[in-house]
């Protein structure tokens, strides 16, 4: 049996804006412009950054590109106690009831009242690697990982599509809990 | 067969010190004062609290008592980021070759070559309970965290003694990966 390995992707906290967002922060019809692309295929961190404010604090992150329906700022909980705010696991684009903050940017700012969440940790697989390891799109698989802080991840949502790469995402706090770094492999058991 | 529960010890960033330490750091012969006694039998944590200087940066810490042989750090590899310090994972006591800091109390101040450590996770185990779940001291398990970031920590060391009190100390990176409070009970599998 083939083994099912997946290369790890760190998120460190960020940001996803909406173009009317990206209007009050950086100015009317603004366009984010690239830093670098990202492994998914036509993602990319982008030279802009902003603050995000909450109760007890303000962290400076990145954004990323390119520009989607609603802005969704991703934390880990370490991040969540810095800024005094409860990020809810969530995956990607499910916003509803997660707390709100204030977004400052170089031309304005704007208060949110929902889209901080801590993302939950995924797979993204392109179709011909889900055919591979025989997972289907929307499965939950357990992810082991080695060396001495070894765990297994339950619980890890499979996405898969034709315009993702391979690649196994969790934010810092679960990079550290189990000494992962970047380009590490691991393994869908 | 019985369900092997053990609750759950979030242990935050804090300092053990030496008299010698203590000395320097409080002024000669002080001796540290209780804050409130922790759930392991003689151990408190104090009201006495210093800095601990990185190359990047700085962090206060409660210091936990009573005095120790040697200093130990403990601090999580998110710390350990704030503090431009990188440091191993090791069991309490195996200090040889670890990074070291300065430390900075109200009377005076000290540097060390060696100390700062990430934890590695344990559980603490009175005899009686060792013996209830049939293991033995030394010995590695793994442990089942289950709900929303549900994950199986590995490499788990139980150290037992008649006295410990029974409880599963791991750090603040490990408990936000796995959405874990102090309190909860996880299972031994």
């Amino acid at each position: 049996m083939i083994k099912k390995l997946v290369p790890v992707g760190l998120s460190n906290r960020h940001v996803h804006l909406s173009q009317a967002h990206i209007d009050v922060l950086f100015g009317k019809g603004y366009e984010l412009t690239k830093f670098k692309d990202l492994s998914q295929p036509g993602q990319f961190a982008c030279n802009e950054k902003i603050d995000v404010v909450g109760r007890k604090g303000k962290l400076t992150m990145r954004v990323l590109g390119p520009a989607r329906g609603n802005s969704q700022i991703e934390i880990s909980v370490t991040d969540g106690f810095a800024l005094g705010v409860n990020p809810p696991v969530r995956d990607s684009g499910n916003l509803a009831d997660s707390p709100g903050g204030k977004l400052v940017g170089p031309k304005g700012e704007v208060e949110i009242t929902e889209g901080i969440i801590a993302a939950a940790r995924h797979i993204h697989m392109h179709t011909a690697d889900a055919e591979k390891y025989n997972v289907k799109d929307k499965e939950y698989v357990s992810v082991r990982v080695t060396g001495e802080r070894g765990l297994v991840f339950e619980n890890v949502l499979c996405r898969v599509s034709p315009s993702y790469a391979l690649e196994f995402h969790l934010d810092i706090d679960e990079g550290n809990a189990s000494g992962l770094k970047n380009g590490v492999e691991v393994e869908i058991i």
